[in-house]
Parts: structure tokens; C-alpha cells; sequence
């Protein structure tokens, strides 16, 4: 099988360190029992300590969104130390980078690729261009709700949504910068391509060890029609 | 004055030879004038053919993307050795590429940079990055119309349009792959950052000369509010 | 097994999708048999196209084979993502990349990789560099002809050729720009390193599976006494 | 006139917003008289959070080297973004990319380059490698003291302090962590190419425009005998 | 087992060319036994030859080591290719090329990596980059000896030595230039990370099999405590 | 002007390093009048030390030639670093390195590109894409002779030469190894762009000095009809 593990760069703090050990522990085990797997990793709190002094500082959108993509290499380099031999040692750079990295038969670790682009589309991206059998998106929630979860405590946690509510979903965009399930190109990619996807909760990392066994009881699963 | 310029993949024909070289003498002045240029070309018919090729032999989305992205690369190349000497020789194949590329002083002439990402997209990207005072996009029309040109005989050019209005308009996609002026993610680029736009036909090189020379009065001009 | 094959580039056109679905089925077949396989394609009509359109522009020479060459390029990364998982993504750009591209165990395509050099050269240097068994050379007739086939209806082929033949039969170049074998850097390659080498016919694939097979009675094949 | 200038890392952080604001225009007004500029980072607050992360996570000294290395080119890639069109857009990963950046003719801007080596060694590496007039140490005191500082009220800022007496106080490691001058290789270095150099309080941007100014009663100068 | 085997530049000399075949053998012997290698070698006598001319022709300190630099990959190169389809092909420039190929799962062969650092420091790094288990320094002599060997006559060869003896016997350079067993970059990484490190004599390849076989009676063993 | 020099590798050895220290004057010289300069050098003693080692210890002959390759980029890196600052640092490894490497305004050192081509075909090679004015191949004689000068004490040393006759004096090859002008594909290129060259003496490089500044009187020159 091959799996595409898209992570929230909000695990990559000092306070989560078990997490961190937890995620590196099921990507192991994964590649061991013969999946291949690539994992993308969010900028989290370095992208955001960059990105708010490159602001002040006059740097334009494009370099500050480069800036994040630096952070979130960091991340993706700490997890890859981490995996030491099992994952390829350079964070890729560009997709080109990304599928040389691939063809080693190793774990790939990624961060952000490009200004203007989130990690969720560079996961989508992965997963289109690898034939993926699975993408998990390892979120801050246990998956996609109703309603904004951190606002309307009746909010309640969907277990399968089709690409077309997603669609709308995003587009109510209701806790802006907060509540980052999916953004547009990621969300394109992924209808165009049908691709497998599940929302779950990277801080319980149980439940992707739960998503890539087949149970599809655990997180938000989406559906293609 | 720094000033990115898109030109429609489908100059690159045989048939077009002396377009080609009209719009690499306009390149030339600019550059000569003391302008930094940047341009960056489409795939045109040769991308047509591989991904044709690709999509019969089972190639997946992000794959046919690429071939796409390595015809829009010759196109470049062939305008950049048409330039030789003042455009930088080698065709960058991602952003860091390109600013490496830009550092130069010379004219950098780029195809396509990453799957699921238009030439349009990677052309705002570029104005966005290098802070450009104006982004001018040579595509098959004059310019924008309220209808489709190419359907109704009484559709009208028009000479602006709101950022408001062109995401309206790109919405309707009426003739879906062939009146391809702009895609959401350039538009959310040239939007975020109020980048000045500019639609003007390609295969008339003087039109883009007169919107680089200031005349408004070509084309149709982006409003930002 | 050891072997690399030039493929012509007349094939990579969509008339022929099925010649070139065949040829990457005979690749992946020998790939999963154990063999190492190196293919090296030459750049076709889209070569032509690109080198027309430059001459008329005024580029020189060795820019014009670098149209060439990046054309060959497409070529490869089009047959290389139809075997996708079995190949090496990147198309190698010069003998280094190759090398490296080369170690990863997969199957490598390349296109040509440096002006004044044809992709019959690349393919016999790359014979030489990883001591290949056998450099197939699928070009567009069925091996080598006493006369110009194209023109005497008498013309008989050869099964087997002496170097010394072949560097007469090349000087006499009887219909050049159509007729094209091989040129004097590869047959110096060849030469100086007795590389064992079989001329079939591209157009028919299962010639390429049967010289492959050590079938002796296809094709022409070179003797080095 | 060619300087080096090293910044300690701990002035990226975004309370110091302003302090970095000076120093890009002081290095920007260097830039703009004519001087050759290269500037080398620590990795601060950035590094110092990913290396403990490593750290409890079993990763090796040298990877977590690594890990400091990244956070310090984050920190220089910064400084460059506010530098923007006056700076060499990448970040020199190796000496080779930084001589090649370096024959651009703007401002370099370094982080680490090597594990098991501080970004003092790659300061004094590369004053040595471009035979630089001047190596400017901005670190975290005044200069260098007879005593550490931060434990003695009657230390005493040295104006001047011989190659001999550096060694000396070095070994002395009186506050190990914190008062972290110089290491051996950047003394080495300095040394066998008699570099000139001068520490100055990177907290104080103008004592470094002093020092550029030839002011020798600011900082603490080394004096080669 | 991970083994890093740092060779003498001085074996590259053609009147040692059974030497390099012997050293071949053993390197592959121990691939195909199913352990790691990397080769770290020195310059020799090529190194040796451009340093003077360059010396002689003003080049400065840091651009002399990157010509040494270069000899030392001259030689590993030729190392390299003796090993061919066991090694990997290209000699890595810096420490990210060196994972990048490591990862390859083949023997890597590396010369020196930067200015002001030996082959050495390249050879400590990597062992602890990469957890290997044992260092082996293949050098000029036996082992360590109390004495200068080459000076005097009663030296007696130590079959065990401290770190801190070793460092004490580094601090004597009792014959510069000429008895270099480890300098202080290589010395202070070996303890840092309690590296196993054993001296033999790359003239007696032999003695390379027996210490990586296990043999203690050989050689010259540092011991942490 | 544009000139692309090429220096016969037998120059670099310790025994004529003032003639080294010459021949970098005049290249500055050349830079600092304002012509565009490419130097490409040969592998001399050093590359014939590691062909033989290597010949000795069974590699194949493209390795063979990319061991003589890196031996002529080590030459190429002690040049560059004479005339460091007017040089571009990186000794380039393809064409595609060249050309972005030229593009700098820099003068561009290069050794060897690729197997089975010799320095001289290189140095064709660039002087073609750079669409230089003037090839200047300085070699161990005073020019072309009507035999081989080093046999019958009455060979006559030639003026001009047309290209017809340096083709029939090439094949006479009369002293192997000894008495190395120019090779066919170095040729060819000459022939089918028609470059100006001029062959002089690399060990009086006043010569070198005299044809750049069009002295027809000097050295060999090649007439193209």
C-alpha cells in the first residue's frame, strides 16, 4: 500500500514531544510491514514566529510564505532524524527532488514546496503524482464537523462527507486561520484524481495507525461520487 | 520598472515565427531600457501533444501536468536563446531557481513550475516574489469580454474589470480550455498582493509594447478596490 | 543482463501510442526478469519542429541541438512515466545524473545530454560506462542495407556487419538527415570498446524482445574481430 | 572594501524586531558604498528549540548539528528577504554555493554550513576564502572581557586583545554556553590568514557601522602579531 | 556493521597500485558480507602538488585546502571506480550529497568535504553521522607510537591508548606534516560521541580486515572512559 | 570581443609555474579590456598519472576519461584561483553549468565535460554557443606543421591551413598521443560554424597575447573557405 501522511506542523513543539515519538513510531511500523509511505508536515509555531517578523519587516507574501516553507522543513528534517535510516536523508525541495527521493524506496518527508500553496496541496499533490492509496490528513480535530467545533459546542463530527460538502464546508470558512482542514488547490486535486482521503486527529496518533488498518470508523472519511 | 510578462503557449508554432520574434525584440527593448523582465511562456501545442500521448498510455494528472510543464520549458528555451545574450540561459525549474535566475540582472524566461498549477498561476507568483509594478498577460483575445468572444459575435472587450467581476467571469467558464484567461489560484495571488494585471492578445506584440508603455487605453486593465 | 537501447524518436508520436505502449511493456518485462535496462531515445518530430523554428530565428547551432536535446528529453520523461514505478523519475541532463540515476537499481531513460552529439553517441557512451552486454539500436528500418533502402528497391540487409563495413557504409551517407545509423563518435565508442551491438527496427518491438533474447537471425549485428 | 559580518542568532527573535531592522540597513549602506558584504547567522532561539527536541528524541550529535544548521539559514534567510534585491536569494548550503553566490556581486547571507562547527568557523572560513578586509563579530556583549561579565561586576571590557590572550580566555570556557566567543577552528583560521577582527555588541547596530568606519575604540579588536 | 575506513592520500601513487587493489577487495569483501561503508582518502602526493603551485601562484589559505580537496576526490574516485557497481558513483561534495548517497545503500567513497578541515575530521563526522561502529584510520604507520617513530628508534607502538593520551601525543606534533594521525576537529567528535577508533597501516591492508573482523591485537585501539 | 582559449594540460606543472602566472595575466588583461573570456584547460601530467593507475586496475574507458575529466578540473581550479576574483569560483561540469556560469560577466575556467571527447572539442563546443569571435588552442608546438616536427628536423610550420587540410593532416595522426592538434568532432564544430582558430604555443604565451590582438603573423591560422 502505498499512503501519503499529511501532519500538522501544531505537533511540532516541545510539549509534544511523546507525539512526535508516537507518529515516528507508526510510520516505522508501516514501512516495515512493506507500505510505502511519504509523509508532509506542516510550519506550525516556527512558521508562525518567521512569518509574523518578516511582516513587520516589509517582506512580501510570497517570501513570507517561503519563510513558512523553511519552518516547515525544520519539521520535516526533525521527523526524518528521527526515522534516521528508514527515511531519505534531504528534504525534497521541489516535486522533482520529491520523486528522486521516492525512488529510493525510502520514507520521503516533506515540508511546504512552494509560495502560494498550503501542505495540504503539496500532500495531495504527493498522493496524485505517487497513485496513492490513501491520504491521511493528521489534523488538530478528530475530523470535519458541522459546524466550527471550538465555536458551537452541539457541533457534531462528521464519519463520511462527500467531496461536494467539503466544498461548501470550506467555503464557509468559519474560524479563518484556525480551522485549516483543506484549502481549494489540495481539495481540486483530490476530486480530479479521486483520491482516498481521511481527516483525523494528529495529537491521537492511535487513530492513523487506526485510518491506514482500514478502519473506517475513526476520523472523517470522504467520499467520491 | 520590473514587469512580468505571460505569453500564451500557443505563439510557439511554426506559423508564428515572426510573432516570436517581434515579441523577443519588445523583450529585448524593455530589457535595454533598463527594465528587469521576467516572462514566462505556456505549453502551447506541444504540451497538447504529450499529455494527449500520456492520457492514451495510462499517465496519471500530476504526471500529464508535468509533461506540460517540459513543453512550456522549450518554449522558453527557444525564446530565451532568441534573446542569448541578455536572458539568462538556463530555464529555472522552481522558485528558488528562478531567483537565483533573477539575481543575475538578466531576463529569466520560465515555462511551468509544479503539477496542478497553471503557467498563468506560476506568472502571478513570479510578479508577486520579485514585487513587479506590472503583470502583463499575453493570451489568444484582446483581452477580457463580458461574454464569450469566440461564441457570440456581439460579445464586448472590456477595457477594465474588478478583481470582483474577472472571478465572476471565471466562474462561468464558458468555454471551458479554450478561453482560458486566468485561474483561481493566479487570481487569488494577483488579488492578495494587488498586483497590477493586464489581458492583451499575444499574436499582436505592439499591444503589449503600448500597455508597457502605460497606454490604458489597450487591453483590459485589472481594477483593485 | 546489461543492456541499453536506443529507441529512435520517430516513434513519439500519437500515431504510434501502441509502438510505444509495446516497447515499455518489452522494457518492463526485461526490468522484471533481472535485467538492467539504460534506453536512450533521440528527439523526433518534436526535435524537428523546435530546431526549424530556432534556425529561423537565428539561434546557432549548439543552441539548436540543445532544442534537440530538451525535445529528446520529453521523449524519455514520457516513456519513463509510463513504466513510472519500475523507472527513475529525472531524466538524467548529463553522465554524472546518469550515473547516480543509474545506481538506484531502476530502469534509466534518457534523452540526449550535449550539442554535437547525437543520441546514437549517448547511447554507445552509456553501453561503455556500465559495461553493458548488448547496446540495441532500434532504429527506423530493419538493420543495415548494402544500399540506401529508401531508394534502391534492390537493397539487401545485412545480418551481420564488420565495423570496418560500418564506417564505409556511414562515409557514404547516401541519404543524409533520413538515413541515419549511426555517427562517427558512437561507432568510436563501440569500437574502442568491442560494445556487442544489434540494429532492429523500432516500428516492430518484438524485434527488440527477440535480439534481447540472444536471437541472432533479427536484425544486423556488429562484429568486432 | 570586503567585510564579513557575524550576528549572533539570538537577535532573531521578535522582540528584537527593530534591532534587526538596523542591521539590514546598515549592511544595505555598506552595500550601497561599494563594499562586498557577506553576513553569517546563528541559529538563536530556533535552534536551540529543535536541538532539545532531537535531543530528548535520540537523534545523534551531528544530525543535531544539522538541526541547528537549518535554523540558522531560516534566521539568514530572513535577513535576506528584508535585504531583498541588494542580497543573494538562496542560502549558500555549502562553501561552493557560497563562492557562486559570492561571484554574484550582492550581499551573501549565510547560516551554517557543517556539523561538529560553529557559525564563528564558517565566518572566519569564508573572510579567509575572499581574503576580506575586515571579519565584524556581533555577539552578545561589548567585546571581549578580562573575566566573564555575567558573573564578575569588575570584568573588563579588553579594546584590545592579542591572538595569544584570545586562546587563552577560550580555554577558560569560564561560562560554557553563554559566553561563547570564539571556538578553536574560527581561531585557527583567523590566525594562520592573520584575518582582521573585531567583536562588537550585536544588540547595538551602531557599533557595528563604527568598526566598518575603521572606529578602533569601539568593540574589542584582535591584535596579530 | 557500520564501518568508516579513512585511507592515506599516499596509497595514490602508481607504484602502490596492488595496495589499492588489496584495499578494493577488502572494502568489497566486507559490502558483500553484508556491511555499510564509507571510505574516507586523503590528497597525497596530488594534493601535495597543487597546494605548492598554488602556494607558489598567491592563492590564498582556504582555496589551497579546496584544491587539496579536489586531489582527495581524484582519489576517491579512482577507489570508486575500482569498486564500480558497489559503490556509489559520484563522490560527494558535502555532507548532505554524502546521506543522499549513503542512502543509496552503497559503499560511498569521499575525499574532503571543506577547507580548514582534514580528511580526518570528514572521516569522524561521518562515522558519527551515520552510528557507525567502528572508525578505522588506515595511516602511515602502524598505530600510535610513545615516540616519534621515524625519529627514534626505541618508539614503542601503544596497542591501546586514552583519548586523553591521544590528545596529549596530538599537542607534542613532534614531527609536523609528516606524523599526522588525527587532528583536534576529528579528535574532539570521536569523544564527543565515544566513537570506536582504531589506527592501522593502510600499507598492510591486511590489518584493515583483521580489526574490522574484531581483532584487538592489531593496530592501535583509542578507549573512552 | 569573445574568445575561448584553450591551454594544453602539459602547462600545469611545478616546473612551469611562472608560465601559468603568465598566461592568468594575460587572461586578466584580456578581462579587464572588456572581452568576454572562456579558458578551457586539458589534464596534463595529472590526468595521465590517474588514466594509468586506473588502465591498471581494470576501468573502463569512460571512467578512464572522467578520471582524465577530473584531473583537467583541478588544472581549470588552480587557474580560477589565480585570477580569482575576475573568475567565476565553480569549474563548470556540463554545458548547461557553462552557460549559467558565463552568464555572470565572469571569466568561465573549464576542464573536460564528458567521456570520449577530448579538451579540444570542448573548447569548440563553448566557442560555438557562445558564438565566439576568436578559438585560440595553445598547445605544446608553435602551430600546425606540414609533418610532424618532433620527427624530420625540416618540418615547416604553416601559416594558414584550410580546414580540408587539417582534416587530411589529423588523419596522418603521424606521432599518436605526442602530437595532438585537434581532434574530428573539435573539428567538425569548427567546420560547420566557422569559428576562427588560430593554434599557437602554449609555453610562449606572449603568442597568446599577440593573436588576441589580431596578430595574423603568429601561430596557426585556420581558413575557412
Amino acid at each position: 500500500m502505498k499512503v501519503v501522511i499529511k501532519i500538522t506542523g501544531k505537533v511540532f513543539n516541545e510539549e509534544y514531544t511523546s507525539i512526535i515519538k508516537e507518529l515516528a513510531l507508526i510510520i516505522k511500523h508501516r514501512y516495515e510491514s512493506g507500505d510505502r509511505v511519504a509523509v508532509v508536515v506542516g510550519g506550525g509555531s516556527t512558521a508562525r514566529k518567521y512569518i509574523s517578523m518578516g511582516r513587520k519587516l516589509g517582506v512580501n507574501n510570497s517570501l513570507l510564505d517561503m519563510l513558512g516553507i523553511e519552518a516547515s522543513r525544520i519539521n520535516a528534517q526533525l521527523l526524518s532524524y528521527i526515522l534516521q535510516d528508514i527515511s531519505y536523508p534531504s528534504i525534497p525541495r521541489n516535486i522533482n527532488e520529491f520523486l528522486n527521493a521516492w525512488a529510493s524506496g525510502k520514507v520521503v518527508v516533506c515540508g511546504g514546496l512552494q509560495p502560494a500553496q498550503s501542505t495540504n496541496a503539496v500532500a495531495a499533490l504527493i498522493a496524485e503524482i505517487v497513485n496513492a492509496d490513501l491520504l491521511v490528513n493528521a489534523t488538530v480535530t478528530d475530523g470535519v464537523y458541522d459546524k466550527d467545533p471550538s465555536r458551537y459546542s452541539d457541533a457534531k463530527l462528521l464519519r463520511r462527507v462527500s467531496i461536494g460538502e467539503l466544498e461548501k464546508i470550506i467555503k464557509q470558512e468559519f474560524l479563518p486561520g484556525h480551522y485549516e482542514l483543506i484549502d481549494p488547490l489540495a481539495l481540486n486535486i483530490v476530486k480530479r484524481s479521486k483520491i482516498r482521503l481521511v481527516f483525523v486527529n494528529a495529537f491521537k496518533p492511535k487513530t492513523i495507525e487506526e485510518v491506514l488498518e482500514g478502519n473506517m470508523d475513526v476520523g472523517t472519511w470522504v467520499i467520491h461520487t
